[in-house]
């Protein structure tokens, strides 16, 4: 049974983890036969975000403890991540991939990548283990790697950030995925672009089926 | 096509709405051809659990702000519900059912409804139009509707709860509905049993496909 790496980032879409990504990312991996771990870094939210309203609330929140709602308790804090045991990683989108895990949100192409995050991703390529990257994670991807082939779909903000981290990003609609053969980093961009539910579990479910593929 | 209200609770399963069964009955409704409309009441969590750890955290949260972040911001007050305006309504489940929507929780067969949801079951019952309810929000509606026949699994406490509430309870496993054709009230257990995230899509999604089947 293959075994992946899910790295969270909070809860909810504006400043944690996309909700809806995350859980279909789940789905797929279990529907297509393989078992999951879930991580999260016990780093402070940037910022909490009241998503009714989208003004930022007078709290503060931990990206660990949030993203184990999304887990239901059973999450791993992301510096014990340990690339021998996983067959591939993921990371579902959301603006806390952006804010948290990274400052892509903040500082384009000079974001800076949270450390244990950096760690986890430079582990799997050492071993040559796929990636998986939805939504606005591949930008913080390129930004690791530099020099990788990516897509986020069709936002000309975020395509000129990943051009210049040394990014080639490839536009594309609902549900494709674009696969970097080199370093095996596999990305679709969901809610990057104007989507409904059906159209992010088919995003989520084709990457984890050509991460399966090359497994 | 057919219009679901969905009523959520908070978000994350030991103070809210469960994340999964949320997340996977929107899918099912909009898999199946449905469209959907997400619904909270504007009132305090009962408390907050840190996911983490099963603590409860000195915090108070709102269970519309907190539900909006597995709505994406689209959700409405459930005090503007109008069941005239859809097919079908929608609890997935969650301990917020059980300490937020009502306090089953805590009161058993005793529990108090919020005012707002009774008033949205019984206006979709008075106008002979079905109720889904996932995991422990059986429990809920018997305690609303009283004879009603519903399943919430195997969970001994919660079924001998819903007898005195009025209610029969019918033992089910993984994706069962038990149908009340009496009043279309359709429920199944989803993490009322310890399940795997693809038997909550299985139970969602047969409890839309059971609705839709009388709409």
């Amino acid at each position: 049974m293959k075994k992946f790496a899910v790295v969270l980032s909070g809860s909810g879409v504006f400043d944690g983890a996309e909700i809806h990504e995350a859980t279909l990312t789940l789905l797929a991996i279990h529907q297509q036969g393989g078992e999951y771990e879930i991580f999260a870094p016990d780093i402070p939210h940037h910022h909490v975000i009241n998503h009714l309203t989208g003004e930022e609330m007078p709290e503060q929140r931990n990206v660990l403890v949030e993203s184990a709602r999304i887990a239901r308790g059973k999450i791993t804090d992301l510096k014990d991540f340990n690339p021998d045991q996983f067959d591939a990683i993921i990371f579902p989108g959301g603006f806390g991939v952006a804010k948290n895990l990274s400052t892509v949100a903040f500082d384009g192409p000079d974001a800076r990548v949270n450390h244990d995050v950096e760690l986890a991703v430079k582990g799997m390529l050492e071993r040559g283990k796929p990636i998986g990257a939805l939504c606005i994670s591949p930008a913080m991807i390129a930004r690791i790697i530099g020099d990788v082939k990516v897509t986020i779909g069709q936002d000309a903000g975020t395509i000129e950030a990943i051009t210049k981290m040394g990014g080639t990003h490839v536009e594309t609609t609902h549900g494709e995925v674009v696969q970097d053969e080199q370093h095996k980093v596999f990305t679709t961009p969901c809610y990057m672009l104007d989507a409904n539910i059906s159209q992010i579990a088919d995003g989520a479910g084709n990457v984890v089926r050509e991460i399966i593929k090359v497994l």
